[in-house]
């Protein structure tokens, strides 16, 4: 037997009985005649001592043991008379009276704690050890039970689980698909799922009623930071249901999680704002709304006063920043200098400085009286001591301009505080997008989203300003996942596909099977699914998502452990008929 | 609001409220002046009336719906003159008062009813109608449950649950991978994995003690009957353990799943058998044990007696059927033709009849007399009016052919009962199989499967005479998953593929990452993986895991209903650099 208890339960109750343990050696601490190991496993860490005097053999066989070395030993429980509040079984420590190395380790690259020294690719080729640093581990676990809460919720609800297939059929629409190569099927491939949409809707059409899966998905996208080629989802679907059926639904799915993970109460209902609220005030469709500072339009007060930049601008809007009236001028650089840097994307950046006694300064001076940039602070809600940030151009641009110059100052008046929570839903997103290029559209979310108005509006002669039933889930910033009530009529889904340029051989070719299937009898049904990754980051506290994943890709998509993707044998290329091109 | 009850919750209780309901149309009947409609959920059926006097209009349109159709109906819950005892809401009616059309149907290619008209072809086309049908939903409402059971008691046991990477590396060694190519990185593959294997090894590795998955796996296989080239792995690993451990953890994960899911109390210890007894016994490595009839060896007893046949076999043996002594001329003709077919591969069968005037009738009366014939008897426990049968040749063949010829006397017998499980423990494997064509070995299970006498073992000059520390867990005839302690050391890493004829080279290319993490403290570790979908299976009483398999494959690997794998178009396969060789 390797252990009678682990290394994270032992307690003063424990006192003067004998234990077994096995770990890992964190720590080896050589003071005078006694020897001090920390001995690590999933569960905590448990101190091991060694004396000299006692047993001078096993003493500097303990000596000689280095860090992440494997052992068992067997000894007394006893009180320790330097207790550590620290840990979980802190007051005790074993007097150990016998030791085996169950494997040795050489000294590993970097070191197992919290802050490390190790590099991110350093980390990234030796993941396996990267996963015995606490920070990571917790992740894990905290993912672990996320999983489980989610399944317990949707279970309770009458949601069952459904494996849907992962060896599906490539679709050139949207993004690019991973492909399979079929041995059997000379020249013919599968495809990964991008996710299981079709399949779920297929099960809504069997009468399943209400599906779930947290499930894989995969998508061939060139790599941007906080990507990863294959991801998780929480999939899910329901039929006989409205917009607000489905919200109410993963509205308690949010609130069940906060609750049972973060003992995080939200007693309220969670706002819900229309999109194009959101662009107006925040600038994006996932604002974070953990603090205000929304953005005001001040384009029609700004006007017609001289001011070149102005008067020619689309739109003029601005932020007030509480309490930053007194920002000096290097700060005002500096904020200039933030803004035009090609992530921003800014020509440049206004202030008006609200003195604390009432005086105004800005930028234009020359353009603006007092009485006017009195004006403007009114219409931005500004008191004495903010600073009024104003930009202007392009509508779009400037917006989202100034959507990242907000979060910029709440970062700095730390207004985006851990720990809190603002959750909100996003609805009435515009059904497609044009692209002003080709004037072609595409859908905003799928093609199987429903127009808000039924077949009417896919009458619309301008398909821009059709409103689709669709929703998301956005928590402090960050779309953690959204979805819609779907077309469940062939006529309407075929007309979709004309608005979206597709011929109707190609409909038929891609997604004839689930148009057939609408005509069997199918139901009002609508979904969502939500970026497992992403919630558990966000529940992490982690920047990245990676953090969260037990062995991630790199932003080029390698595994840098496994050193994948990577060459086949000849004779594997040979048997699949395939190729590679010069 | 689409409905405020389901199809399947009303009752006696409810009778004179108001219900809306929405669902399938499972059926229209028109008697006289009433037209009863029965109503379809997931959760069952609703009796719904229209009565022509009261409301012709209503009753009219009611009459002109087909089945399949989705209507939401809202009416008063009546009580049933004619009550019906098969479903559960059989007491209760609905008096509609309004009908709505939510969706038409087509005439269904096949009759939605537990036994339906469909062929396998059609109903895998129509697999989201197929999929309406009663005994499938239930299959998929088990599965469901099945995962849930599951995950509640690996949870509850200290498990996490951690993902692992779908987008791996090939390995030549084993089964074929399907393969993914990176359009990022030209000429390089992923591979999608066979199993987690390498990858909840790390995690051990990594410290993480006791993990799980409900994993979907993946093997690009000449297809077989019941075989999928995706299926699902229940994947356990657990550190500091010893092969009882784990053996003793899924014991109790079977017997959970048991109790939990069909009601079915085990309260003995399952039986633990080498795998030498059951070849021995049974004649195969997975053995239904819910009746003997085992095999016995009697070539002791039956050479020298000039029997050219006998005395020329490697191995005679046989079984006795009970009860069978009277089976007629033209029976054991039967049986004689049943052995020779190529799935058997016997050449003859001797029977012995034991009569129940206890005189012994043989069809080499010739050769032995009846007290010779009668020792036969004793060394099978036969008693008057059993029939003994015998077949003899080169040892493993014959043993296969009565293994077969058992379970078909047992299926005539009815020994093998519907509802009765026997579950067992098959042990001590051997480690290796010697390809007695290029006197090469493979691995039994995997090569990461540890010897059972430790390293000395993999000096022993016969290889094949190697046992595992691995075991299988098998319930009534089939193999539901099995397991191993793992080598957790380097040199004995190194050693094992040396043993499979991997070259230096080859190890250190396809596996250098593990045997590189064996090197920094490697915990003596041991794991399981069950096939999900079999234990569905069997549980379900199905044949096939199709039938627990929400869209599966046929076996030609196609999926007929979205017609997958197909064709790539042409600028697809320029951006993976692959051509089709011809």
């Amino acid at each position: 037997m390797y252990r009678t208890h682990n290394c994270g339960e032992l307690r003063i109750e424990n006192l003067n009985t004998e234990t077994t343990l096995s770990g890992w050696v964190q720590k080896v601490r050589n003071l005078g005649g006694m020897t001090f190991i920390d001995l690590r496993d999933r569960y905590g860490i448990t101190q091991l001592t060694f004396n000299m005097e006692v047993d001078k053999d096993l003493c500097e066989k303990a000596r000689k043991i280095g860090r992440e070395y494997v052992i068992k030993i067997t000894g007394n429980i006893t009180e320790r008379s330097n207790k550590n509040k620290n840990i979980a079984t802190g007051d005790i420590e074993i007097d150990v009276k016998k030791l085996e190395i169950l494997n040795a380790s050489e000294v590993p690259p970097f070191t197992i704690e919290d802050k490390t020294d190790g590099g991110e690719e350093q980390r990234m080729q030796y993941r396996y050890l990267d996963l015995r640093r606490n920070p990571v581990k917790r992740g894990l676990i905290l993912r672990h039970k996320m999983g489980q809460e989610i399944r317990k919720y949707l279970d309770t609800n009458g949601f069952i689980e459904v494996e849907t297939p992962y060896l599906i059929k490539s679709t050139p629409e949207g993004a690019r698909d991973f492909v399979v190569p079929s041995r059997m099927h000379k020249g013919s491939f599968y495809a990964l799922p991008q996710s299981p949409q079709v399949f779920k809707q297929l099960l809504m059409i069997s009468g399943y009623d209400k599906y779930f899966q947290i499930v894989k998905c995969f998508r061939d996208e060139d790599f941007r930071s906080d990507r990863q080629p294959e991801f998780t989802q929480i999939d899910c679907e329901m039929s006989f249901v409205e917009q607000e059926d489905v919200m109410n639904m993963f509205e308690g799915l949010a609130k069940h999680l906060f609750k049972e993970i973060l003992n995080y109460e939200i007693s309220y209902d969670f706002p819900v704002l229309s999109y194009d609220n959101c662009m107006e005030n925040y600038g994006n469709d996932r604002p974070d709304i953990r603090f205000g500072m929304t953005i005001k339009n001040i384009s029609e007060l700004v006007k017609g006063q001289g001011f070149k930049i102005f008067d020619e601008a689309e739109y003029i809007g601005g932020i007030c920043a509480e309490n930053c009236g007194e920002y000096s001028r290097k700060m005002l650089d500096k904020l200039v200098s933030f803004v035009k840097r090609p992530q921003v994307g800014a020509n440049g950046l206004i202030y008006v400085k609200y003195n604390k006694d009432g005086t105004l300064k800005s930028s234009v001076d020359k353009f603006y009286s007092s009485e006017e940039l009195k004006k403007w602070a009114d219409a931005m809600n500004a008191k004495p001591g903010d600073l009024l940030l104003v930009m202007s151009g392009e509508k779009a641009k400037t917006l989202s301009a100034l959507s990242i110059l907000r979060l910029e100052m709440a970062d700095r008046l730390e207004l985006r505080k851990t720990g809190t929570f603002a959750p909100l839903w996003v609805v009435d997103f515009p059904l497609l997008e044009k692209d002003e290029e080709t004037g072609t559209f595409h859908a905003m979310h799928h093609p199987f989203t429903s127009p808000k108005n039924g077949k009417k509006d896919l009458e619309n002669p301008k398909p821009e300003e059709i409103y689709a039933n669709a929703y998301d889930l956005v928590i402090n910033g960050h779309e953690i996942g959204g979805g819609s009530i779907r077309i469940h009529d062939t006529e309407m889904q075929a007309k979709m596909f004309e608005l979206l340029g597709f011929t109707k051989e190609e409909a038929d070719e891609q997604f004839g099977f689930l148009m057939n299937a609408f005509k069997y009898g199918a139901p009002p049904h609508g979904g969502a699914a939500f970026g497992f990754d992403r919630w558990v980051a966000l529940f992490n506290n982690s920047d990245s998502i990676r953090d969260v994943i037990a062995f991630p890709k790199n932003n080029a998509g390698k595994d840098l452990m496994i050193n994948s993707p990577s060459l086949l044998d000849q004779s594997q290329l040979k048997e699949l008929n395939l190729e590679v091109t010069e």
